[in-house]
C-alpha cells in the first residue's frame, strides 16, 4: 500500500504515529511560513501541517501545488490547536515531513464541493470529477449498501440469484426494444430485455422455487426526465405461493432496507385497492404521508343553480388543513396551476373556513352559509382550513384533484422527505384499452393491453368477464408505493396454458403470433409449471427515495441525458464500415 | 403458502405431524393397493404413501398421475418401515390423505435425472427441463453462493459495488463489439462493453479507491467450445496499490472462497514469473497439481550424429513417473497425439527407465547407456519412470512439451479435479506482435497488441526499451491461475496522461483516433488520476472450475450454443420492418 492509514481514519489516540497518507488537494489555507492542506480520500478529509518556512524543499513543492493533485504524504499525527468538531478527523492534523506529487492536476471545471458551481451539462461532461463530490459518492455508496443488504436478506429467505440472458429475442409486447444485430445469424438480432419476466418464470417451470437478480434492464423510449434507458430492477419470482405471501415477503425485505439502511422501523404496510386509490387520491400511487383525500360533493352541491357543479360528471374536494389564510393571489396562483394542460381543469373553486368559523367561499352566490356548512362538513374542515373545489369529467378531474391534492401536500410541507410511508396497492385491472399512443409501434395501438403484462392471472372470481367486460377484470396484480411513488410492483401470474393462450387472444395476438413470440413459454407449462408469482422493484429510484432525492441519475454512476446519450465518453457514436458490413446492415438519412 | 413444509426438511421428529407439500412427480411405484410416489422440489424428495384400495378418489386421482406433474399433497408424518440413509428425508414419508394436482405435465423429452438420456440439443431446447436435473440445479447454487461470498468478502474489504452502464461506445481495441442501433441518434450506434476497463478506471479518477462489480461483458467471437459472447466478470480496481498489494488482496478472495464454498484451506498462492511458466511449463498457465516440468537437453544431446537434435532449437524432455511400463502400442499413440496438426511434432523420442535400473531409448543407435544416463540424471528420472523428449523449433516444441505434459498429467491421473492448485503468473510481456488474425478487423493487423490491454502499465525498469525494443517490455501484470485455467488476470494501469498517449502510439493508434476512442480517459488522467491497478475474474470458468466440470455451459442459467443462439427462445429472430426503419437500418444478403 502506497499509505498506512486513510484520510478519515486518524483520531486524537493516533497522536505521535507516523503515518503515510495518500488523497487529493481540497484545499490550500497559505499563513505564510505555514501551510495548511485539507487532504480529502473517499473515506475523509484529514488536516496537513506544513512549516515551509524551516523547510526550502518542502517550501518548493508546496509552491507548485493547487487543487485536486494527488499527494503521498509523511508526517505525524500532532494533536490540533483549534479543533473541528464537524470533522471526525477534526481533533488531530498531521505535521508533514515529506511530500510526494504522485500526480498533477488541472484546474476542474467546477468546484469539487457539496454545493458546487458546476451545471448540469458540464457535470455530466466531467461525471469521473462530479462523482468525487461528497453527497455524490455517498448516493453510490448508499446503493451498495441497498443491494449488498437486498441480496443478503434475500439469500437468508432462500432467494437464488440466477443471471438471465441479457441477448434474448424481440417481443412486441411492452415498450419499445434496443435490438442488436448477430453476426453469426445474418439479418436476425437479439434484443435487450425490457425485464427478466419470462426467464424468471421458466425458473419457475424449473423448480428454482425462489429466485432474485438485481439485473440492468433496457427500454428503447423517448426519454423524460427521470427516465434512461438502461435501468436496474431487483427482480424476484417465488412458487407455491398467492399473493398475500408475497406482500408478507416483500414487506419484510422493505422492512429490512429501512432498519437497516435508515435505521427506521416503517409501521406495517398498509393495503389500498386500486379502486380506493383513484376515490380517494385520483391517483394509482397514493403519497399517503398526508391525509387530505379527495371527497365526492355531488350530492351536496348539485341543483343549486351553479351550471359548473350541475352539469359536471364530478365535484371534489379536498381540505387543506390550515390554508384559509390563503391571499387572494396566492389562490388565482392556485387556479392558474390547475388550468395548466397538463391538469386542464377549468377553473378552481374555494371555501375558507376562517379562523372565526364563518365559511366564505368563492361561490357565495350560488350557496349561503348553511349550505358551505354542509361543504364544511364533509370535508371535516376546522376554522383555518381552505376547501379547494374542482368539477368536470371524471377521470380527469379526479386525476387533476390529485395532482392539486399533491401541490397543497408540497406547499403546505406535508411530503417531509425523511419521513416515510409504504403502501401496497392491490386488485388493480388487469386490462387497459389504449386508443394508441404514439410512443407506441402502430400494431400496438387501439386494443386491450395488459395493465401489468400478459402473464399476470386474473383474479379467479372476475374469470367469467374476461369474455363479456374484459375492462372490469381485475388482476392478482400489486404495486409497492412508497412517498407517491411506485417502487416496485408485480403479480400472481398465469402458469396455464390454456389460459395464457386465452390471455394472448384478449390482447390480439394471433395464435400463430403468440406461438412465435411466447411459444417456448407456453411449451414450458406443459410440462408442470407450479402456481407461481413475483414483484420487481425500480432499483434506481428505491436507491433515489432512500436518499431522499427527487431525481435517480445521482444514483446511477454514469446516467444518460435525455437524448440517450453519454455526453462523458460520447456514446452513442459513428461505427466503422467494416463493423456494418461484418453485419450485413446499411444505415439510411 | 400452498405448502407447510419443503420437501427436503421432514425428519424423524415430526412423525405424527399433518405436513403439506407442493412439488413434482419424480417416481411412482404401484404396489397394488399400496403406491409411493417420490416428490421433489429444489430441497430434496419425499416419499408419498398413498393406500388406494381404502380411498377411492385418491385412487382416481393417481391413477390419472405421471412423471412431473405438479402435486400438493396433505398428510402425516410417519416413520418409514425400510428407511433410505442416502436421503435426507430417508427415515419418514407421508400418509398422504388429500392429493391436489396443480398442474398436469405431458411426458418430457427426457428424463429428469442426474444421469439423463437426453442429449445436448434437446436439453438445450428445453433448457427449462434440464434445470430441473439435481445436478445442473446444484451448480447454479454453487453461482449463487459464490457471487454472494464474492460481494460479502470485498465489501468488508471497503469495495463498493457500483453499476458501470451497458450501453457504452465501440472501439477498435480488442475482440469485436456487439452493436446497438441508436434511434434517437441517427446511424450511431452504442456498444455493448468487453469489460468495463475503462469505467472502473475513470472510478479511481472519482476516488472511488476500491471498486467492484459483478457484471455481464459481451465479445462477438466465433464461439470455440466453452466461450459465450455474454459471459460474467468479478471486476475490481484498487487505488494507491502496487502489484503486492493486489496480489495479497485477491489471494485474500480466492483462499475465502475455497474455504467457505468448498471448505478447502488452499496453500499460499505461489508467483512465477511469465519466462518461468514458458520455461518449464511451455504454458502461461501451468496446472501446477503435479510437477513433470520441462527440461531442457540441448547440451547433453546435440553432437551424437543424431541429426533430429542436432538440427532442432530446443530438445525438451518430460519425465512421466511410473511410465516405463508403456506398451509400444501406447507410445505408438502418443507419438500420433503429438503429430497432429494442432501439435505438429515431427515426432516423439522416448527412454524407458526400467524397473532394473536400465534405460532403453527409442535412439539407442546414437546414444549409448552412459549417455542416456545423463539423459536421466538431467530428468531426475526413477526406475519405473519414462522419459519423453521432443525436439524442433524453440516456441513450437515448448508448447508442444507443455500439451504433452498435461496430456501425460491425465493419463497418469495427476489432474484430479477435486484437489486445487493456484498459482500467480507474473510479469507478462507488455505487448505481442500480431501478424494478422483473421477473426480480428484487418485493420487491427501486423502490429503490437497490448498483451493484457492498452491501459497496463510497463515495469518502470524496462520503460526504456519502449522504443528500442518493445517486445522485451514487461508489464505489471499478473494472472491468477488455478489448476491450468486462467481464472483472473489484471495489471497496474497506466495512470499517467503522457505515458498512455505514449502506449496509444506504440499500438499503432493516430493521435486523433486515440482522442477520439479514449479522450476521455486521457482527459480524465489530467485532473489528478491516482495509482491504481485492478484485475477481472472469469466468474463462469471460477465456478465451473469449483464445480469440478471442465465445461462452463452448465454453470450457466440460459447459455447460447456455438452459433451464439438460445434455442429454447429461438433467439436472435428476425425483427419487423417496422423496428429497422425507426433505426435506420436495412438488411442485405
Amino acid at each position: 500500500m502506497l499509505r498506512t492509514n486513510t484520510c478519515g481514519e486518524l483520531r486524537i489516540e493516533h497522536v505521535n504515529t507516523t503515518v503515510t497518507l495518500c488523497g487529493w488537494v481540497q484545499r490550500i489555507k497559505d499563513l505564510g511560513g505555514l501551510t495548511f492542506i485539507d487532504l480529502r480520500d473517499r473515506y475523509g478529509i484529514t488536516q496537513l501541517k506544513l512549516n515551509i518556512e524551516s523547510d526550502t524543499a518542502l517550501n518548493q513543492t508546496v509552491k507548485g501545488l493547487a487543487r485536486e493533485f494527488v499527494l503521498k504524504v509523511t508526517g505525524t499525527v500532532i494533536e490540533r490547536e483549534s479543533k473541528n468538531k464537524n470533522n471526525p478527523t477534526g481533533e488531530i492534523e498531521i505535521n508533514v515531513r515529506n511530500i510526494e506529487i504522485l500526480n498533477a492536476s488541472i484546474t476542474p471545471p467546477f468546484t469539487i464541493e457539496d454545493e458546487t458551481d458546476g451545471g448540469d451539462e458540464l457535470r455530466m461532461k466531467y461525471r469521473y470529477l462530479d462523482l468525487r463530490r461528497n453527497n455524490v459518492r455517498k448516493n453510490l455508496e448508499l446503493r451498495h449498501r441497498m443491494a449488498l443488504e437486498t441480496r443478503n436478506y434475500l439469500d437468508k429467505q432462500k432467494f437464488i440469484e440466477v443471471e438471465t440472458p441479457v441477448l434474448i429475442k424481440s417481443t412486441p409486447e411492452g415498450a419499445r426494444d434496443f435490438v442488436v444485430p448477430s453476426r453469426m445469424n445474418k439479418n436476425q438480432f437479439y434484443a435487450l430485455p425490457q425485464s427478466p419476466q419470462t426467464f424468471k418464470q421458466l425458473l419457475m417451470v424449473s423448480g428454482f422455487d425462489r429466485y432474485y437478480q438485481i439485473v440492468k434492464c433496457f427500454r428503447d423510449e423517448d426519454l423524460r426526465a427521470d427516465r434512461q434507458p438502461e435501468f436496474t430492477q431487483i427482480d424476484c419470482e417465488m412458487s407455491f405461493v398467492d399473493q398475500e405471501d408475497i406482500l408478507q415477503t416483500f414487506e419484510g425485505l422493505t422492512r429490512h432496507l429501512f432498519k437497516v439502511v435508515k435505521g427506521i422501523d416503517i409501521a406495517t404496510i398498509e393495503r389500498m385497492t386500486y379502486a380506493d386509490a383513484m376515490k380517494f387520491y385520483g391517483n394509482d400511487k397514493p403519497d399517503t404521508r398526508f391525509d387530505m383525500k379527495l371527497i365526492e360533493l355531488n350530492e351536496i352541491v348539485k341543483g343549486k343553480t351553479f351550471k359548473v357543479f350541475d352539469e359536471a360528471q364530478v365535484v371534489l374536494a379536498i381540505c387543506a388543513k390550515g390554508a384559509a389564510e390563503y391571499t387572494r393571489k396566492q389562490l388565482d396562483e392556485l387556479t392558474e396551476w390547475v388550468k395548466r394542460p397538463q391538469l386542464g381543469a377549468t377553473g378552481l373553486v374555494y371555501a375558507r373556513h376562517n379562523a372565526d368559523g364563518v365559511i366564505k367561499s368563492s361561490v357565495d352566490k350560488f350557496y349561503n352559509e348553511e349550505e358551505l356548512k354542509k361543504w364544511s362538513e364533509a370535508c371535516r374542515s376546522q376554522p383555518g382550513d381552505l376547501i379547494l373545489v374542482l368539477a368536470g369529467a371524471e377521470e380527469k378531474t379526479r386525476k387533476a384533484a390529485g395532482e392539486l391534492r399533491l401541490e397543497m401536500g408540497n406547499r403546505l410541507g406535508l411530503r417531509d422527505k425523511n419521513k416515510f410511508s409504504a403502501l401496497w396497492v392491490i386488485d388493480f385491472p388487469l386490462l387497459e384499452w389504449n386508443e394508441g399512443d404514439p410512443n407506441l409501434p402502430a400494431s400496438l395501438a387501439g386494443r386491450w393491453h395488459a395493465k401489468h403484462h400478459p402473464f399476470t392471472s386474473p383474479k379467479p372470481e372476475d374469470m367469467d368477464l374476461l369474455n363479456t367486460n374484459p375492462g372490469a377484470v381485475r388482476a392478482n396484480a400489486y404495486d409497492i408505493v412508497i412517498n407517491g411513488v411506485e417502487v416496485g410492483g408485480g403479480s400472481i401470474r398465469i402458469h396455464n396454458k390454456n389460459l395464457q393462450a386465452k390471455m394472448f387472444e384478449v390482447l390480439g395476438f394471433s395464435k400463430e403470433e403468440a406461438q412465435k413470440q411466447f411459444g417456448f413459454l407456453m411449451n414450458a407449462f406443459e410440462f408442470g409449471a407450479p402456481p407461481h408469482g413475483g414483484i420487481a422493484f425500480g432499483f434506481d429510484r428505491l436507491c433515489s427515495l432512500f436518499g431522499g432525492a427527487e431525481s435517480i441519475r445521482d444514483f446511477i454512476a454514469f446516467p444518460k441525458n435525455n437524448s440517450g446519450r453519454d455526453v462523458m465518453i460520447d456514446s452513442p457514436a459513428e461505427i466503422s464500415d467494416e463493423q456494418l458490413k461484418e453485419l450485413f446492415i446499411k444505415t439510411y438519412n
